[in-house]
């Protein structure tokens, strides 16, 4: 009766295939939904856009008929944007990165809960965000008795999985069915005081399952796909990046030769983007071999770096790939396997982890200001980009971390290094170094002021140095009695109100 | 030849025993020295005066000398407050109280690193603070082959004493002997990559030694000394703090109604001052048993609570007693024993601990913003109070985190609760429920419109409440394309602004 190569070798599962119109009626206003996805990989391809055709139709009738999403981090137009364009989301979190959803989180008819994406899981399980409805979780194939391989994201499944009441599954034909055995799903977590020591002592170390696992009772819906994860193409690495990288890689050196790094590294992390993407690719020319990676995310020169042999071996809970280098990845996985193991992103971002491997954090940023705090987040102080993703997780908890941005935006009118950021994700006693193309700034150790001269004249654009200079100069000689770290407030963040009126800062 | 009751039972060290002006010799211009102390608790008595005398002469010589001083937390005027009056320090981390200092810091003559207490032992070990010249220990006694029975603090000790190139021991009579036996020095600590999990499960549970070691050849000098640790005494509970501990206590009581907590809790961590007081002064008169607490330091009212028997153990790094508590503690201090265990401060704040066990935390605040940001450390966003100290260390990775404040200062002419905090050590996403004598907001699981609305009807002074509404209407109003956390930027900082000025905000 069943093809051990079929995609469902479970009785009971196999017999709960329906379409995707039928699935998404499990799905009611005001429900919670727990969904897969992470970084545009592993997200349901089809029930979502049905769920969106009975939003449509019930808003068309006059009926409310919203609900509250949570994922592992962001996801691709099939889920985010489908639902955001059918105005079905009332709350929202971990991550974004929709620009419908965006424009409706700041427009305020969304509710965004911008969260580390090591503690949603957590959250979820202390009953912070009331009960899970529903879960709807691609996977790459059902295995009897309810284990099911995951596809190419772990994310939260495992915790939407166990706490759902309603459970739907995507088993989607475009993800290799040889994705089994590069998953470790981690089923040790519990709830404190019960709780017990992650062993994990090395990037690549199993401690957990190679399946997810469902009861299969819980499953209402089986809906077939065969639909790729979105195309997450880089612009080519530019001078500016290449900059960056190559500072990030010359304080590397100089840290090694310094004795305060192993000549292999540390684990890195580097987080999405255009910056992380050219230091993998430094990275792919410099020294150092034997390296390791501890990240939430494998981007193509991520991987392109275990290609080149320089890298052993990464652990992730997600890919986010082009869709040229996935396809490729697909035909050649059995390479990778043994190299590679994706993880729940309540232990890829583990603060406890990260600490003890004494990972290597290398993260974007939107700007910095002059004592050393970040923003990642929110231009202005009030428009959201994105989330703090697992930047806080890593960069907190980290051995050593970076935070980079080119030093100027539009076209040099802004200036990543300004007074004060109106927002902050990251404060002065987490950011370790700062990189521009411009320079680096060691803040380790140091004091406010001092780190105010460092991120002036070593990361500041020549355009904006001067006055950066000037603000703190005349902050200093203005407040006798408060030079901790100088402020003038009615000036502070004059430089946003100009960007904001869309003059130059 | 020795008197096994004696103090000093080690005969190499009991041959180095000095005074404090020849020990003070071994302390050099520009060193970076490691001392003894937190909370005003275990801090070298002697020793720090000595040596404040010494520079105080070089200085009248026309010399320069200043040394970087590391702690554990805070300590005496026999520590910071000479060296401070002498001029004597160049660098301050991580954590200070003492008002000289303080002065200093804020004039801009100290360069003051504020540093997470759980971080500073990591990177002095990292070689981020670069070489530690000397160690000057307090303990209460030295037994033979360099084992130490430490004092009522442990601090950063085993770092120092492990690290520094030349040790300074002061043996304290006025400490008791009977200390032996209240410490756990974990000797576990590795650098990356060679870190293995940290074993603990438990508030109580022992995974060190009792005591403290030190190569002998190290020492350079040991010191008698028979003098109090500093008097650490509160203020009465007043009607605001028991109105703030009154409105925690029953957001406890719905945690364990809702099933999101037991009926004993979970581990307490409460920061130093009145507020912390006060509601360990409620705990005592509250329902909940058995219960333990995982924390830095322990203070009157905690003490108080293991007497009256609701709470079973303590697990600290630090005593924070009143004179006349700690007389009567060092008195009694047999019927404590197996009790009470003090850590290092590297384990009584790690990160992987406290998200284990699932700590409670509940610290003090300067103030919090409309969108849950909270200052700890900075008013006006330039001029320090005192330092983050653990409350980062906890807070981020509790179970359920409290910061708590009255909603006024300066006898209501300042609000708690601002527009925008000038200074970040809290972000939004590490804040979950804010607490003042007006009520409580629960920030889980929000996104920062609906914290505004909370916080400012529960949380807000009403002399302030409609001004802090009307600020978060026009800033909505204003910014149609900016609502996720709306702010007016020309208005952000007025309050403060108004503060600085000496006037209302």
């Amino acid at each position: 009766m069943f093809d051990p190569m079929s995609r469902i070798t479970d009785p009971v599962l196999a017999s709960k295939v329906t379409t995707p119109e039928r699935a998404a009626e499990l799905i009611r206003p005001g429900d919670t939904v727990g969904m897969s996805g992470f970084t545009g990989a592993g997200y349901p391809k089809a029930v979502p856009s049905a769920l969106a055709e009975r939003i449509e139709a019930a808003h068309d009738a006059g009926e409310d008929f919203r609900i509250n999403l949570l994922t592992g981090a962001s996801t691709g137009d099939e889920v985010d944007g489908v639902l955001a364009r059918a105005h079905g989301i009332a709350k929202r979190a971990p991550f974004l990165s929709d620009p419908t959803l965006r424009r409706q989180v700041n427009a305020g008819e969304v509710e965004y809960t911008d969260t580390h994406l090591s503690h949603l899981a957590q959250q979820v399980w202390f009953g912070f965000h009331g009960k899970l409805d529903v879960a709807v979780v691609e996977v790459a194939a059902i295995l009897p008795n309810g284990l099911l391989v995951p596809s190419s994201s772990v994310g939260n499944n495992k915790t939407w999985l166990d706490l759902a009441d309603r459970v739907i599954l995507e088993v989607n034909e475009w993800q290799p069915r040889a994705y089994e055995g590069f998953h470790d799903v981690y089923y040790g977590t519990r709830r404190p005081p019960y709780r017990m020591p992650i062993e994990l002592r090395d990037p690549l170390q199993r401690i957990g399952d190679p399946y997810l696992r469902v009861d299969p009772a819980k499953v209402a819906a089986v809906v077939r796909t065969n639909a790729p994860d979105r195309d997450n193409s880089f612009s080519p690495v530019d001078q500016t990046s290449q900059d960056m990288a190559g500072h990030l890689i010359d304080f590397l050196r100089h840290e090694v030769r310094a004795g305060r790094l192993p000549e292999n590294l540390l684990p890195l992390q580097a987080g999405v983007g255009n910056v992380a993407n050219a230091v993998l690719a430094g990275l792919a020319e410099a020294e150092f071999e034997h390296m390791t990676s501890y990240t939430e995310v494998i981007q193509d020169n991520l991987l392109a770096l275990l290609d080149s042999g320089k890298l052993d071996s990464i652990s992730a809970t997600s890919f986010s790939l082009s869709r040229e280098r996935a396809k490729q990845f697909n035909a050649e996985i059995e390479k990778y396997k043994g190299r590679i193991l994706l993880r729940t992103q309540e232990m890829s971002n583990h603060p406890e982890i990260v600490r003890r491997l004494g990972v290597i954090a290398i993260n974007g940023m939107v700007e910095a200001d002059i004592y050393g705090h970040v923003n990642s987040t929110e231009v202005n102080g009030s428009t959201m980009i994105n989330g703090i993703g697992g930047s806080g997780d890593f960069a907190r908890n980290a051995y050593l971390n970076f935070f980079v941005s080119p030093s100027t935006a539009k076209g040099g009118s802004l200036s990543s290094i300004v007074p004060m950021v109106p927002h902050v994700d990251h404060t002065e006693h987490d950011v370790q170094v700062l990189v521009t193309e411009q320079g680096i700034a060691d803040l380790r150790a140091t004091a406010p002021n001092e780190r105010a001269r460092r991120i002036i004249s070593h990361c500041a654009h020549p355009d904006f140095r001067d006055r950066l200079l000037d603000y703190h100069d005349r902050a200093w000689r203005e407040n006798p009695t408060a030079r901790h770290a100088p402020h003038i407030l009615a000036e502070a963040l004059s430089w946003h109100q100009r960007a904001q009126a869309g003059r130059p800062m």
